[in-house]
């Protein structure tokens, strides 16, 4: 036993917690509901939920069109305060479109870069969204899609690898690439590199310019805060973006938008990435929960998630582990993003068991993983160890039985 | 002189306009300020304002991830709505990404099914983005694009064209083509259509299953109210659904998104041109305004469309003509959707006077058409009257002269 009373240790950690004020700048609700899903949907900003009502009745609601005027440099602003979380010059993050759709393009504008390669490698942690597009782009450009296992990629990065394409931060299990070490093998074959930050933004340090990554996407709806669905960005360094064509030639990626040529010809720099025209409500979602975290610094966040998750792994050992629920993330924090996976075999079960009886809100991915996200901005140490100490609840009690196992046929 | 008192004129008609009532149902603000450019920015929907509220206090706020229960099946559900306004099956069309992503998808996909045919023909008419998107693909698959004059299209298609590709309703001038004659022509050839409707959706009643088409996208800022860069709508009809490919595969578009599995299997329908998360808070703001549109009911907005552009053409022949001003949209109204251009050497100057002494927002498009959207579900008469005596002050004053013309250079 780590600790003998878990929740009077968890009280007495929010009280010392240098960040414990800014939980008040978002929208709680009912403080007996457990957010542990931060990590899929980060909760919505005060100010967040201000600006978008500004947004709504006065920008829309009475400047109609001429609010414009503002609305069109969002995606660089967003940008340039994004590049500052990943480790970017301000001119080389975009906001715009899905992250699927941002993969798509920057996939397809690499490819023609290394058109003497066969092999597109990814491994198998990683996001199948994203396999499916390395996928698609494979099957149009005919090249294959090579899927290794995580702890092989560094070995099947050979010559005929024409780009490496992970997820930085595994979504099933929060294990981190050494991002560094994986871009210098590729640049050794002569590959590219393309990371999906989108479990790892706002959640850990990254520094994109310092590892000399080639291109990164990621979302904006987790750790950032950004909303439901809210728009991604893509990241290209500088001295490539010039060799980069989007596939997705729009307007907003023309040199001269409101010039109405009939000849594409591409923006310079980043801005040839865009395409059609943004959409505005979700993204300007995304600005309030930036600032915070620029606000509270990614070095204090990290920090705070650390001793978080640790605090978790220590009260699933004294608690969990004995019920048969395993650790399915690594348990050296430095290879740990800032969600935690637990395992059992009736995860899915236990999963809406927290959910509809015990207010605790994780999620499951399948075959046997419950994740707990843990987002330092608002995260209490008090919800951690209720939410543990619940789901033991419901496992001792076998109140999950009363569920089905929906998932089990999935494998 | 048709109307020797236009002011009494618009109010007399407003007084007898059946669909006066809805204009209640829009956020309006200052009602001096005449606000013409729904066609580009529709205005706020009360109930959408409302909607948007819940959506982000209470199921972003309060509900969080749980509320993805109801937000995932917007695409679809808001779909089946604009089908109803477009003349398709209810599972004929999709909401998701923008216009130009939705094209991409589109041409990629109708492109892989005339292998043999080396020409994408659209006209000079065409949205210039759109033209860029073809461009695009002609570049990324070989294929020639053919720019042709309007006139010219239904000479223009032969054997070799694999699609025609034209906006129904001309953003310029407001001119529609004859769906119907250029579909049938098209197939005659065996080419397939692709119909951009982003100005005809919602101000002109279209009947997509009726004229044979087999693509069609379009977006729903415009004349659908659905707020600044709301997400598009793409239509492909049954019987061709299955035999495409989205070239952009994402989880969305994959047959069992939460079955994780690595291989992607495309959905069944058109639900395999979904490709990331869509953007909810943009995406739920269409709704409101697409139910307005279906109360009032197409045919009456267009039989009240007709009359007001009429109106707006009668008063210009009475005040403005004199003064140097051409009508740039056609005459016969059944060829004419529902803005009208007006066009002056000075335009540019002329838009920008209305819009900063005279508190009239029409937009100008190069290089010399001050455009006057019509929106029959909140325009009045009266604004009408006003925009003209307005227009008319401007340009006897000369006051016009004060405004740089920066348009000037752009051919």
């Amino acid at each position: 036993m780590k600790f003998r009373d878990p929740i009077q240790t968890a009280i007495e950690l929010d009280r010392a917690d240098p960040l414990a004020g800014f939980r008040s700048a978002f929208v709680i609700g009912n403080p007996d509901r457990i957010y542990l899903d931060g990590n899929s949907l980060g909760r919505l900003p005060v100010q967040t939920r201000q600006r978008l009502h500004d947004l709504i009745d006065f920008e829309w609601g009475e400047h109609q069109v001429e609010a414009w005027k503002d609305w069109i440099g969002l995606p660089n602003r967003l940008g340039a305060k994004i590049a500052k979380l990943v480790g970017g010059g301000a001119d080389e993050v975009l906001v715009c479109d899905s992250t699927s759709v941002n993969l798509y393009k920057l996939t397809m504008a690499a490819l023609t870069l290394r058109p003497n390669r066969n092999t597109i490698l990814t491994s198998s942690d990683n996001f199948p969204s994203d396999v499916y597009l390395l996928q698609g782009c494979g099957k149009e450009t005919g090249r294959k899609v090579q899927i290794c296992e995580p702890e092989d990629v560094l070995a099947q990065i050979t010559e005929d690898v024409a780009i490496v394409s992970l997820t930085h931060c595994a979504f099933k299990t929060g294990r981190l690439y050494d991002m560094q070490r994986v871009t210098e093998r590729a640049h050794e074959c002569g590959a590219l590199v393309l990371w999906d930050l989108s479990h790892s933004v706002g959640s850990v340090p990254l520094d994109l310019n310092k590892n000399g990554v080639d291109l990164a996407v990621g979302c904006t709806y987790k750790y950032l805060n950004g909303g439901p669905g809210s728009p991604a960005f893509l990241y290209a360094r500088h001295g490539l973006q010039e060799k980069l064509t989007n596939p997705i030639w729009g307007w907003f990626g023309q040199k001269n938008p409101f010039g109405f040529s009939l000849e594409y010809e591409s923006a310079a720099g980043l801005q040839r990435f865009m395409t059609g025209t943004p959409p505005i409500l979700s993204m300007a979602a995304i600005e309030g929960g930036v600032d915070l975290i620029l606000e509270a610094g990614m070095d204090a966040l990290r920090e705070k998630s650390i001793r978080q998750t640790e605090f978790l792994v220590d009260l699933w050992q004294d608690h969990l582990e004995v019920l048969g629920v395993t650790l399915n993330s690594p348990t050296d924090p430095a290879s740990r993003g800032s969600h935690v996976s637990l395992g059992h075999p009736h995860a899915y079960q236990i999963d809406q068991a927290l959910i509809k009886e015990m207010n605790v809100i994780p999620d499951f991915r399948t075959p046997d993983n419950i994740r707990f996200g843990v987002t330092p901005l608002y995260t209490t140490f008090w919800e951690i160890a209720e939410a543990v100490l619940r789901m033991r609840r419901v496992i001792e009690s076998r109140s999950y039985t009363a569920y089905a196992n929906e998932f089990s046929s999935v494998t």
